[in-house]
């Protein structure tokens, strides 16, 4: 029982790239580390001294992965990095990233944020021209187009090779001497740039740059390509052909994924989740002596509801976050205990109150209901629910791990119901409009798909796809 | 680097027993695994199954230590279990505990939490007279005091023995069929009792209890022996001779060391925490904008100081809490970025706000003085900074591991000096007086020797004495 | 310092493979710790169980890669499982074989004894194709030229591939349901088929058969390949085109590499090293008292030598074989004791005799000074060193790891130079001459290279070719 | 499955001390390196910088269990060290030696071959007086008889201790500044004295000081206590008064234990097992047209025999030493192949030839059992077993591991009966008399109770006594 991946979606990765530091694989290292809540099955960094590349990848976390010896070998001032969550069953050292891999570029190596939807008909065409694949990712799908490219510059390389993908992806690409930095069209996933001294920086969110001391300069903006070379100035092109479609930014990583300190889409995480919690007030108030959070993921839009409200913001639930390696799970007969492994309710703080508990999601509803009952059994006389977005009801597609549709409690109950199975006594989430408008511009520019379930026209999964488990 | 250690003081041991459940050896390993806050170093267990004891001790966190492999073998109804965190200096596994030996009563195990100020003297008598020591933990002391004793019922041989330390502990003794539990007689350190159906549960905090579905049933007073053994009904002895000093409870586990959600000297931790917080808040208000936290230990007390306040509580750091067993530390040219590995500034919670940041104690100050360094590059404008206990000027020397009194900011710099070396705008402390009164009773039973110099009489620490780094 | 590198020339693998057995990677197991011999630094094994390939490879010895864990995962009636040497300089997991990979066939495996001569252009025409590479083996471009043929049948595409390149190959390719075994036309390095029940088996030598209780049914013959499908009979084809050269099997694997207790080139491998022995005493008697060999390489040589003749067989140098992991280097100030870590002399044996040392092949001459060194520590009073193959001359490019020209001694030196320099009395060489005699029909199945310096035309290496570290 | 455990009997430990170099552990590592063959399960190692005692203990190799790091920490100029085996069953870490206390003559560490008679009486008595133990080592007896000495001097209270004891002892006691080596009144196991410069060396056998470059000086006499102190002179005392019994110095040391490089009670080991081959081959000759060994135990008696018989030395098995830390069983249904994991039978040497095998010993039959019939599988025609020892019929009680009496075959079968339990052609022993003989002056200083079943005297086990299971 990993105790990390108690939370139901995840996102399914984090990058991070260092040009121009005789750091960079220890800068790297701690990037990733500030990134670890993105991904906790694997990591990797990969090493360039404008001649070779050197990387070490592992299981686990970052700080139990490398080591003084190990690092020692990740020489140069070019960097890339990721960290890694996955689905169980091919969890596995062969899928870890980067992938690096040498070429008639000489060495490549990958990193990338994101999920494809047409991975499998590309792997299968790559197979019968006599590409060879090591692993189930779609990155190893990436690199060999990008090996077959029939252009000579590399940034037409990366750009005839991604015109072929669909899907969602921040993309690290690292030749001897270049680093490449792309991010879809639509800007599905996050990406920024940030600068350490005369070192440039890029990585899922701006977090990464903090902990080292850099400073974020801007979103790599959809469709953007960033070129960092030895001897050049940074470049930034405009990667692809315009397309209709507007930008979708993913708009779980607001709710969810990002980290509270993080800009991510040009938005300060913490901010847009107060904004939420407010707004989630607003649209639907209670009754209550208390507002509670499930910590940590809800901490912020709690706190935005209880501004709204009035009511007293308080600490009802103890998270403990002393988590190894292999926690090993107790035995059925003293299971019933539930989730008070990671979680424990507060007696002194719950016993007869009524109080109003902000999630930021429900996605299968299990959890939701154990903690419902912890709470009851630490004496709340009164629960009500508020949910800091809208009803989940579609699986995400572009690097999100999420259940099936059956297990979606959203797309098989009503409020009504889900509010009689997590045991609650209101329920109820924020609007779609309400979510949309506290984000701003009307929210025109996110992918709000695992609500609407309407998944953008240029990456929309073939029929009867089923996201591969990587 | 280890980044759990990053407090400036910490509690040394925790200690867990259970008698009467088939599975008592994974109870132990989750209520160590609830107890990690108060020992990160080396964790153990020893079971009994009525005959023989078998124990596994390793380095390291509980989830770390043991595996299915390793707890397989810790068979039978009674366990005890101990976490310990000790200085770095003698980190070692030959005193990690339980310490389990053959003796005559057969086999003997001891787990404990607390320190002896005579031990240097009893081991030299112990020595004198043909003991050997492995280790260099008091609780060997112990060991040798028993097995030596002339008593012959068990009871007679703990009283027997303990007589003649002086000292803190919550003490667990477990011989083939009979589980110990003592508290010293000044109570020092918390010890309390618990219930899962029919098995019988001790520990140093009732969080430990939580985690199994246990109940906690009440505190083991100050100077009382439990005494399970098989067949028999459970008995409560008062040990000791009446003492002329009063109760001296830790009241630092109550500003500190005891996690929120647990009951410790029969209190709510949280809720003494809070109405600390609400205390300093009566005695040093602030103009200012928000309240802060320096999460997650002063999280109780901001909450407090922002509900008398009315000021709005907020969260103006991000602490991440992926800590693997072997954090690579930075090098020198890229370390300016200082704690932000542990805490990130939120900019666009501090940015242009006089914020009240509120802390639970200050021990040296560097790392205060490297939060509020965070904090202003986080934008802060104004930083009143609020202390919920009083200037800590004695090194503690009954179970918690601080400083020399040289290395105590508040022994050697005034109130304002320290305002001026920390950084902040104003500062102030909580008043003893205040402290007290908000324990309740006037705070009659509690050790404050860490804020006044004045250690109990009857433990009162020999002239030069020097704590044993353990 | 890795003490089983302390022989100055390594075979560079050894492969081994079962078809139809329900426990094939149990057999592979076994199979590769009898051939651990040929290889140390890196093992791996991959089954199928006729629909998806499982493998597992690690850095360190067979008993201590697999595990009962990782082995449970190996499931399958087909496994192939490599031993590897390699040259500290690369020694890289990344080149660990067997190299498992998913193509348009499905899964693809391969296992490879040997070194090609003309990889390096292969490879950059592959990397010009878009062909990504992993590691650095000759091995990968196999895979790659496999997966790239246009052919239909597995058969017809392991022939196509294997006729673009040149060099010497024992070769196990797997896929979902079919495993080949294939040998180069000049049958280079070793091979062989045997059973064991109904299962067929196949090795680089035949002590792999024995170990499993297997048996040795003949050589695959130079240029053959055998094909064995599931449902099909076993089929064995002449794979290539007549070839002009005659066959040039490895003589040093007779004389050193391969297990006494081997069939190799359908010869005792215990029978050739004694024949050799014998010629070398008709050729280069000797007066002395004893005849001693340096265990364990040459035990066999020196007993013929002994029987030839007459002089007594006795044992003056006592090796350790208790070899960790990872042994410690003494310091400098007491390393004089030279190899006496590995070998020991027996002073009451050698004490003021005159003794012949037999040993298999002089190549840098370091370690022979070294053993001379401590033969007269023991008290050898005259040293005759008779050597039971030709002066070592040329690097061998063919899967021996062997010095650069520069490194080897009878390339530098005069047999008086020789004997001057290790410190002998005497010192004769077998002629070649004698030694392809004893070897049976004029020895003229037989590549010499190392001993003449002519390689074989049709796999003569490039002007200026060094040999990839692998 | 450890292979190394093979044979059926086993010397039970191992001991290396040295005294005034500044590479002390370094050197005892070698020094333990060398000494394997005498313990394979535990080793350990503790250094004194004349004021701490450091140690590290651990499972496994001498060469696994010792790392740059670990051994850094043992600094000092003197250090003892110890392999250990032990049965299956209590194998176990806090079993390991040396054994490091702290006690009134502060640090105390042990290392001992050998084993107590009554070391379960003396256990008894000092858990009554109110000693503890941690492990079930007679080692730990002797630590605290020590330690409660009331004597004032070092070497008197290890004297005073040694009285206590019946038993056999090769025993290392360090302290702060002084190393005291000391050898049981009846000499059992082996010990010797060696030096290196300036440096003091003690062993069990004289190997471990060629591998460092030392110089054997001579045995250490039953009886015999060395004294080397910080400062002074060695000094040799008679440390007992004068018994009644002759020496009794373990005859299975020559016969199997010791290496055959070492010199032991004053003998070449190697020379004295050829005398049992030639004595062995007077006293049963047999027609056949080869003689081998059972490699490696009996290659040097065979050699012997071969010598005096005439008949031709040959390998007809072939041992493979790569042996990992744990290898895994074959399943039932591939185990038939016996013993060939170990031992591979040469077919061209075995095939339609009359043997001799000669072999050191018989315990339990059933490892000869299998061998013969590798050899009949081999194609030997004619099979003469010879034994170079008497048939073994009482287990030994003064450190070395033997089965019970049941177990022992030749205790319970004929020689008739062995050789058709075993399947050879003809079995025959060498004679006690011819045993003795050989050993000169009539073997009158050598235990010979295996044989004889007459255990001395003065260290007869009590009745019922069964060997503790260490």
């Amino acid at each position: 029982m990993n105790l990390e991946y108690t939370h139901e979606i995840h996102d399914e990765c984090g990058v991070f790239g260092v040009f121009g530091h005789p750091d960079a694989s220890r800068l790297t290292y701690l990037g990733l580390y500030a990134l670890q809540h993105r991904g906790q099955e694997s990591a990797g960094i990969c090493a360039s001294d404008y001649s070779q590349h050197r990387f070490h990848v592992g299981m686990g976390l970052v700080a139990d992965i490398f080591t003084p010896d190990n690092m020692e070998n990740l020489k140069g001032e070019m960097a890339i990095g990721h960290v890694r969550y996955s689905t169980a069953g091919s969890s596995n050292i062969k899928n870890a990233q980067p992938i690096c891999v040498n070429s008639h570029f000489g060495p490549l190596s990958l990193a990338h944020n994101g999920n494809l939807v047409n991975s499998d008909e590309l792997r299968a065409n790559l197979e019968k021209e006599g590409s060879i694949f090591r692993g189930t990712t779609d990155t190893e799908v990436m690199v060999h187009l990008m090996a077959r490219s029939r252009k000579k510059e590399l940034t037409e390389v990366v750009i005839d090779s991604l015109l072929k993908v669909k899907g969602a992806y921040s993309l690290l690409v690292m030749t001897k001497d270049t680093l490449i930095a792309v991010r879809d069209p639509l800007g599905m996933r996050p990406f920024c740039i940030g600068q350490l001294n005369d070192a440039w920086l890029v990585a899922s969110e701006s977090c990464a740059f903090d902990i080292i001391g850099g400073t974020y300069l801007q979103d790599i903006a959809p469709g953007e390509m960033i070129i960092i070379e030895k001897g050049k100035e940074l470049r930034s092109i405009r990667a692809f052909p315009p397309i209709e479609e507007p930008i979708r930014q993913c708009i779980f990583e607001l709710i969810y994924f990002a980290r509270p300190d993080s800009v991510v889409f040009n938005k300060n995480v913490m901010q847009a989740r107060k904004a939420l919690g407010r707004q989630l007030a607003i649209e639907h108030p209670a009754q209550a002596d208390i507002v509670i959070s499930i910590p940590d993921s809800a901490n912020c839009h709690a706190l935005g509801y209880a501004e709204q409200s009035g009511i007293p913001y308080d600490m009802g639930l103890i998270r403990n976050h002393y988590v190894g390696r292999t926690f090993i799970e107790p035995r059925q007969n003293i299971r019933d205990f539930g989730v008070k492994v990671k979680h424990n309710p507060v007696r002194s703080v719950l016993n007869g109150k009524k109080i109003v508990v902000v999630e930021d999601s429900i996605v299968r509803g299990t959890t939701s209901k154990k903690i419902i009952k912890l709470l009851r059994a630490g004496g709340a006389r009164e629960i009500h629910m508020r949910i800091a977005s809208p009803p989940y009801i579609s699986p995400c597609y572009y690097g999100v791990d999420t259940p099936d549709k059956d297990n979606l409690i959203a797309a098989n109950m009503t409020v009504e119901e889900i509010k009689e199975f997590i045991g609650v006594d209101s329920l109820a989430y924020i609007s779609t409009e309400g979510m949309l408008k506290v984000m701003g511009d009307h929210g025109k520019d996110f992918c709000i798909s695992c609500f609407d379930g309407k998944y953008p026209e240029s990456v929309e999964p073939p029929p009867c796809y089923t996201k591969p488990k990587q």
